[in-house]
């Protein structure tokens, strides 16, 4: 015990006092130590001096009038998309003795609008916002008033709000490739919804993708489906094969999307994979476990939440300016659902 | 605009002043409306005389030193079963003006307690705790600290805290007497930790339904994973496979353990359903797209998360005083995972 090597952190001060880091924060933070247990006070302050913590100068001078919450608002807590981003994000914000408040507007953007709102009535120090659409009216009232903000996974066409999302086109060019270095060629496209900028970056990347092997992209090969679920996709994917029954790959805006498709395919009498090739974007959990495993776009999520909220501690600090969109590359993970077509085009 | 029938709610003053319902609550609240921005409560006021709206004497008595949040705390953010539970709670807190902080325990039980330390310091006016463990010192901080808690989808050993908990004997009765009923006779139960109740409850519910059909349920035809996740499922099942070669069937303690059986059974050359049949228990999503479509218990966990938050504001209003579990009823969704044993027995 008490052996630390380095500079002491405040993780190594909670260690040594037995407590949470969120405690130890609050307990040497003069603004909030008054919510702290007396002993338990005693025990963290002792830690501090036995171990020479410092705390970081900048940080801790602009906290005294924080609530020391950062509000996360999710578009659908029954996605396992957000589990990761939130899982993230947290690991940063503990470290820093936050606590993260989560919001879900699963009832459409009014109701974000709503969560956001509420969120900045009661005093967070910030917000990592997973909702944002492309012409975003909820960012007004937070910006205007003053919160700081990151967009985590979707961003807005304006691109004024940091965002850490992940990069569509080159996730769907990876997909691309891959079917394109398998011998497909009349690949058609599942998109998401056109007013998320995840729907349209990956509508964009496709046929930017596409072209780049001289391929036919054209609107018909691109089937919108109403919302990222499974049953959107089957529908969006049926009216695509309708209509060029000679399709040999699909490129799904998601997962959910891309098991939509599963479906159509199998209510064709075809296999995925030696029938029709299929390719996932997100890459939830259990897509190894369903039948084709499905080849699918690798997202950092779970990266992606933890830089969202180290942007936004560095905002709050007021030791980052930036106003840009970083984008995080993804990667291609190769299941069973692609495979060479049955007949060479 | 305007025309409510019956006695007006929060709701429909919300929706009259054209504001989020936690807005109105917020407004209509002497203790909190200094923080509604003047416009909007002056709108939710006139709204609220308009419609006749009176907010329940008792709730609204009791409401003056409350913070108005409601900290939930579950025990993996990643787990697509507690989505279900989150949603549920959070869809009755807002309809009274509460916001529902998330926190996530995914690094065991200390850290669950330092999560619960962290909202009772952050005075939230309840807690919903999805991390119970059968000996619970968690519990003995909150309770202690006079803050109203409920559990939810677990409970302790004491039961001495409401709880809204699903039926864990009914719900593996479903799945042996489905099983029975199809023929199978040698039948192994994949359990979840022992120290948990579901894995607990779960494990003394398949002994019982076992031995009623007069079927043997030894100590050698179950094995414990090590936690609720595919792959302790997958290694519990092989050792069970291997003890007992002629096993037709195994009901797993949840749809994850049941998944790492369909995987211990591809290894083994064999098939899910045909050669050796497997239940699950939960019914998270997506389910019915694995390759057999599973058969598994459905919990209604919305409806789980929505009575424990409506269990945890009567408590804060004063109006209930059970100390009890309720135990929701499950039902068994059959699919193809489950099929009758190659040779009957």
């Amino acid at each position: 015990m008490g052996i630390v090597s380095g500079r002491p952190t405040l993780k190594d001060v909670a260690r040594e006092a037995g407590v949470h880091v969120s405690t130890a924060s609050r307990a040497l933070n003069p603004a909030t130590q008054s919510v702290v247990n007396p002993e338990t006070l005693k025990r963290v302050v002792e830690a501090a001096e036995r171990l020479g913590y410092r705390p970081h100068p900048l940080a801790r001078g602009l906290r005294t009038n924080q609530t020391m919450s950062i509000g996360m608002v999710i578009p659908d807590v029954e996605n396992p998309l957000f589990g990761p981003i939130v899982a993230g994000a947290e690991s940063v914000l503990v470290e820093e003795g936050y606590s993260l408040l989560i919001g879900n507007a699963d009832r459409g953007i009014e109701h974000a609008e709503a969560v956001i709102q509420d969120m900045i009535e009661r005093h967070v120090d910030g917000l990592v916002l997973a909702t944002a659409t492309r012409d975003d009216g909820q960012l007004a009232a937070a910006t205007s008033q003053g919160v700081p903000v990151v967009l985590v996974n979707r961003t807005t066409d304006r691109g004024d709000v940091p965002a850490i999302i992940g990069d569509d086109h080159a996730g769907i060019t990876l997909a691309v490739d891959h079917l394109v270095s398998l011998g497909h060629r009349r690949i058609g496209h599942v998109a998401g919804p056109s007013w998320v900028s995840t729907g349209h970056d990956r509508r964009q990347g496709f046929v930017a993708a596409m072209e780049r092997h001289g391929l036919y992209a054209g609107p018909d090969v691109i089937e919108e489906a109403e919302w990222y679920q499974v049953e959107p996709g089957a529908a969006a994917a049926s009216a695509l094969l309708e209509r060029h029954p000679d399709t040999t790959a699909i490129v799904a805006a998601n997962d959910l999307l891309a098991l939509g498709c599963y479906r159509a395919i199998r209510s064709l009498g075809k296999e995925v994979g030696s029938d029709i090739s299929v390719t996932g974007y997100n890459d939830i959990p259990l897509l190894d476990l369903m039948q084709p495993p499905m080849t699918a776009v690798r997202v950092p999520h779970r990266q992606m939440g933890a830089e969202a909220a180290a942007t936004l501690l560095a905002m709050i600090a007021g030791t980052e300016h930036t106003r840009g969109t970083k984008r995080l590359t993804p990667t291609l993970v190769v299941r069973g659902s692609t495979a060479p077509p049955r007949t060479a085009s």
